[in-house]
């Protein structure tokens, strides 16, 4: 079961319908193809597991790809590190021109048993490749080499450079809709070929996905709607994500991308925004509690806990001599103390009249990770109709990428042909 | 070297120097320990270094602590992974009771080799003391066992009630000056038994703070002045660290606690702060950035980045067919591409209007790691100097901490005595 449980007066769902209906007319018009990934990517998912019986030897799958290209799976597969199948291959990540953390990730590797999953929606991403090239160069591995489509696969919009280039080599090809955004594109190939080959549960995920869907198009649950305009219309515009438990890390860089990218935009001249923040608990109440609960009222806080977590263990019920201030009144186990911690700073944080909601996972699987994942997703969308923004493009990263490419000289073919 | 460079107009040195004295005020009245750590602690690192050679065996040291008794030592060993010198033991941590990074963390821990730091200033923090009681009953070692001693070892505050379990079952104990906080402590025992157990060059991390306190204090630099200055009276109220290399994310969490617990606090009925976020570049070029760019002109920036980097590696100067697109003018290496995007980025960020500064590196060594944490410890008390709160206190993270006790019944001791 997910639930999401309000401690804030919300909107009256009737003066909300108006724009239910405006959702329903982007779901309709099918410009926007994330609404549809639960429903029409199972098919990805069998496509996967048929190639799969074709990779021999492969214990590691790497991803060569940055922000929406990475940390939909990178998200996926740190929640559910306990769910993996014993035996599947593990999964890594080179998502940055960064030479420590590229050094740090191949040191791992054994060419002959990695495959490298090249994600990128233009096909050009300079990262993508420039790092798809040190990779190539340092296995001695390049395209016309026999081995090299044993161990190369792309991701990418068909009709891509990317898509070109995997014809040209004879590489494995797997395709994302034109309308399927990078960082809403987890339920695509993007995340679910990578998550599929490493043994998670994507059928769950989609499933998980498609009933969130469900609930919000079919059956008219107006939760998502209330939250998303108490958030536009609030004072606050800051929206903090306060997740317990550190499997929710990468959760929280997935949320920030989605939340920062779709939701800063300029319209007709003025800047406006949300600004997403992620923390962990219990960590994180000896860090940022202090300046939620002190600092300026200018955030919302959302707290997510899981209330069965795998693996739970007994805080044992002895005494420690001189530590007896630490002794619990019983026997409790972590999962509970984590619990308690979470609902004793949820209150604290209401008590000095902040903005609180709270989502609740019954337990951490790909079925409620899925669900969760669409809910953040149409979270989004709506707050972003509220705001009658563009949630799915972002001119702001552009200028940035003109400046670099006119200092390098992208598209200035001077490098030598292979 | 390190250079921090405005990109914005900063006060006259002479209109600031009130604070400057303020602060030498407090630096000469030694209530605020953190700042006399660069030369005192030398001692520390002696007798860590004595110690080790009584302990045998050891490949694993873990610390078991939450906030500022983890954060520093993350930070550090995270930035200077590429200096660590071979067949020093691993540092693990288990900052966080739950079960899913506890059980995962214990999993690649063989008990004999293993040196478990139990590390509170109060001595009595519920989480810390938690996980010490599950690691004793995981491996069924407990305070009366002849090897527990051999095992086990406390960081704390001479006289807390750890202390004196330390005392009582001859576990050996390091110490952390009482004026010395939590957040501040990382260039004590706090971080510096665990870097050097761990075979990292902590003198040069002290001589590296040790010249950043010199320029400020004695050669009366007033950048860190200057930049407090800015953030304290600009109408920005978020502060985004931009770090480019993944060997900054812990740091930028350490940042994110210094800055959040020292500066959100309450002041005559006011709610006043200053919020903390920090982004990994390249990666976040593709995540947050479009936020910084169209959203609210909410945020200053900072840029961090390093101009050597250990282990470049040259971008192959060879063209891919289809993928011409993202080929570079000449040959040129990873770092220097990665400079490459932060400069792009920042003159981006710069020209939309945003108040923007720039640290430069020339390497990410001990030393430069040392310069670079005292120089923000530095710029967090400034900035609290100017706001005229007591940056060193976190009264409101208490409020939770009583509501769990008087659910959990901690100081009800109903624990079986060992």
């Amino acid at each position: 079961m997910f639930v999401n449980t309000f401690y804030f007066q919300p909107a009256d769902c009737d003066s909300l319908k108006k724009f239910k209906d405006r959702i329903d007319i982007e779901y309709h018009s099918r410009s926007v193809g994330y609404y549809h990934l639960p429903n029409s990517e199972f098919k990805v998912i069998e496509d996967v597991k048929d190639w799969q019986n074709s990779l021999e030897n492969i214990d590691s799958v790497v991803i060569v790809g940055v922000g929406g290209s990475s940390l939909g799976a990178k998200a996926v597969s740190t929640m559910l590190t306990c769910d993996k199948k014993f035996g599947t291959p593990n999964l890594f990540f080179l998502e940055n021109i960064d030479p420590i953390s590229i050094n740090a990730t191949l040191a791992k590797l054994k060419f002959s048993k990695t495959l490298f999953l090249l994600i990128s929606k233009s096909g050009t991403t300079l990262d993508t490749v420039s790092i798809a090239k040190i990779i190539m160069e340092r296995f001695k591995v390049y395209p016309e080499n026999k081995e090299f489509k044993e161990h190369f696969a792309v991701i990418t919009d068909k009709n891509s450079a990317l898509c070109e280039f995997a014809n040209e080599y004879g590489l494995k090809a797997f395709f994302i809709s034109q309308n399927v955004g990078g960082r809403f594109s987890v339920l695509s190939a993007t995340g679910l070929v990578p998550l599929t080959l490493c043994g998670f549960n994507t059928e769950a995920l989609l499933e998980g996905a498609a009933k969130c869907k469900s609930d919000f198009f079919e059956k008219g649950d107006m939760t998502i709607i209330q939250k998303a305009y108490t958030y536009v219309n609030g004072e606050e515009n800051i929206n903090v994500l306060f997740s317990y438990s550190n499997a929710f890390k990468a959760f929280n860089e997935w949320y920030i991308q989605l939340w920062a990218e779709s939701l800063g935009k300029k319209k007709g001249g003025k800047n406006i925004g949300l600004t997403p923040i992620g923390l962990i608990g219990a960590i994180d109440q000896h860090s940022f509690l202090q300046l939620i609960i002190d600092g300026p009222k200018d955030k919302s806080v959302t707290f997510i806990r899981i209330k069965e977590m795998k693996g739970d263990m007994s805080i044992p019920n002895f005494s420690l001599k001189h530590l007896e201030k630490a002794d619990l009144k019983s026997s409790i186990s972590a999962a509970k103390l984590l619990n308690e911690q979470a609902l004793a700073t949820m209150k604290s944080v209401i008590d000095s009249g902040i903005t609180t909601d709270e989502i609740t996972l019954d337990k951490l699987d790909a079925y409620h990770t899925g669900y969760l994942i669409y809910y953040y997703e149409l979270l989004t969308s709506t707050c972003g109709i509220m705001l009658g923004i563009d949630s799915y493009n972002q001119p702001g990263v552009e200028i940035g990428k003109k400046i670099l490419i006119k200092k390098l000289g992208k598209y200035v073919n001077a490098a030598k042909k292979l």
